[in-house]
């Protein structure tokens, strides 16, 4: 059985491609881009977590204590460009989460460019991620992010 | 990209290999035995729910009022045995799932032999279909289902 189209198979389902955002002093934008990759599983699949965690060769596993889950996570912008991305270019997803995909890849290419650190860079970061789909795991509503940026601008 | 493998992939997040029990005193046993393969996706993934439909030539896509997702939807006895379960076999998942699949197979070939139809089977196929990692869809606690097909013997 071919691995690599399995891994797009379970991760069309159980995967997610999240970009966050969180307040942080130290950046001239005034917010920290963190985008990641996640696959979450019950304890008793912990094996599978292991085993795409070997495939792709990066990235970590951790318990969350939030939703009692094991989490297979890469947050490296690195790994995800050359390791994650590629992947999912190669062995497409096929449900609307490739639209997510889309999205994930393209804030990637743009903080790969450093863009992320302008805030003309940071504004269009965060007009894509917002028109992905899980806006549940995000702290902030996309206009008082929008907010603080600008107020750094001034 | 092969999808053969894909849709185990997929199948191990969002799939479910279920066994029912109705109380149905149309049979000897007073159990009625619904074994269903089902895979539940959200509107916006109806496209692959109907790839899948067509891959496995069976079955059919419903909308579930109850949780708002649309399910491709298995319960021929005869497409599971010949359509569903030989695809499992071959292209093997890879999470527990595997375990509930196994059960699932072994409950099939049991209906297929015609034993539900007596109190020996039917309470042969409780208690596999109770070690069986999905119990929340079940409608009776395994002691009450046991307890329906019992006094059907007196």
């Amino acid at each position: 059985m071919e691995f690599s189209t399995y891994v797009t198979g379970f991760v069309d389902g159980e995967g997610s491609f999240l970009v966050s955002f969180n307040r942080n002093g130290k950046f001239v934008t005034g917010i920290e881009v963190r985008p990641s990759f996640t696959v979450s599983q019950h304890r008793r699949n912990l094996a599978i977590l292991k085993r795409i965690h070997e495939y792709f060769g990066c990235g970590s596993i951790r318990f969350d204590r939030h939703d009692q889950t094991y989490k297979y996570e890469v947050r490296s912008l690195d790994d995800l460009k050359k390791k994650i991305i590629p992947h999912f270019e190669k062995y497409p997803l096929q449900t609307s989460k490739v639209n997510d995909f889309k999205q994930f890849s393209a804030i990637c290419k743009t903080m790969k460019e450093n863009k992320h650190r302008s805030h003309a860079g940071i504004l269009e970061i965060i007009e894509q991620a917002y028109t992905m789909n899980n806006h549940g795991a995000r702290r902030y509503a996309k206009e008082d992010l929008l907010q603080m940026v600008r107020k750094m601008k001034v």
